[in-house]
């Protein structure tokens, strides 16, 4: 998408090799209109099957996946990863190890609110290793729901995540795939 | 607000005293549709003030702040609460203490996302003692920036936190207010 490809560009920041920061409009700063605009494309994508909910990660896959459900006229649901005193009912729980913090978290669903007659669309901002978005599969597996699909804004060409997931067969969209980076510059797969 | 009222007695559940689980539309799984209108009546009441900023604290608060900005128009900024590794720029900090937890946690937000010039208004899905709350303000006392009110989905009336909003002049605006609650019922201020 040229428009989040663009404003990766401008305002986006590259740490070391493993970190893109953007930040400015998608990680803490939240720009509306143009998750918006990203949000539209997602749906034209994804609007041939009947999704009827969304399921991200906390946090920063929230925003995104709001304007999304929005788009689909449907619910969305966040895996918890922090401690909370909310989760008192039956859940789904998957372990996700983190690359970027060198650790492992157990994210958890409410079991009611993914039930097996759902067609689940799976959004986050980032898929690197595909570590996220495997500990929701399994997620919408062990509720058995059906998965749409798989979208996400930033996707690192470079780690193995997408391949695996297409490999497999799994319409995974991305809006923008960073086939390389470094301090000199970010490059995009045509 | 009607709406959001008759939610909360139709799906909420008092756990003891103190906690109002309402995770089947705003805290886990999210009636967008819902948080839409919840966001058009928060719009109605500030409209009047040029917000062009709206800020929250991850996680439970980004989905209703996201949507209240896309009613103004304008960004959306949530303080971090959790480690991260995208906040390598300077930062204000406030400590919030959690009651339900019963530990403080750090509240951040980067420095060039809340200037001296803007217009904020703080958002969040519950207010009790006004911990974050307070934790919000200081950040945007530090940033010099002006506060326009602070708009809350639920507010648990039978604690402090909105008594003393009110008692300073601010313009706390709670969507419902809970009077009192039990396991026995739940009603609201009038």
């Amino acid at each position: 998408m040229d428009l989040l490809e663009k404003r990766i560009l401008e305002e986006g920041t590259v740490i070391g090799t493993d970190i893109l920061k953007i930040d400015s409009f998608l990680n803490q700063q939240i720009d509306v209109s143009l998750l918006s605009e990203m949000s539209k494309d997602v749906y034209n994508h994804f609007k041939k099957y009947p999704v009827n909910k969304v399921l991200t990660v906390e946090s920063s896959g929230i925003a995104f996946a709001c304007l999304v459900a929005q788009q689909f006229g449907c619910r969305m649901v966040f895996a918890k990863k922090h401690k909370t005193k909310q989760l008192t009912d039956a859940y789904y729980e998957a372990k996700v190890h983190s690359f970027t913090h060198g650790d492992d978290n157990i994210i958890k669903v409410t079991k009611k609110y993914i039930n097996n007659g759902d067609v689940v669309l799976i959004v986050d901002d980032f898929m690197a290793t595909g570590e996220a978005t495997n500990g929701m599969m399994s997620i919408v597996n062990q509720a058995g729901a059906k998965l749409a699909g798989i979208a996400i804004a930033v996707e690192k060409g470079f780690q193995d995540g997408g391949k695996e997931l297409r490999g497999k067969g799994i319409d995974l969209y991305s809006l923008a795939i960073v086939e390389s980076m470094s301090e000199d510059g970010i490059q995009f797969r045509k």
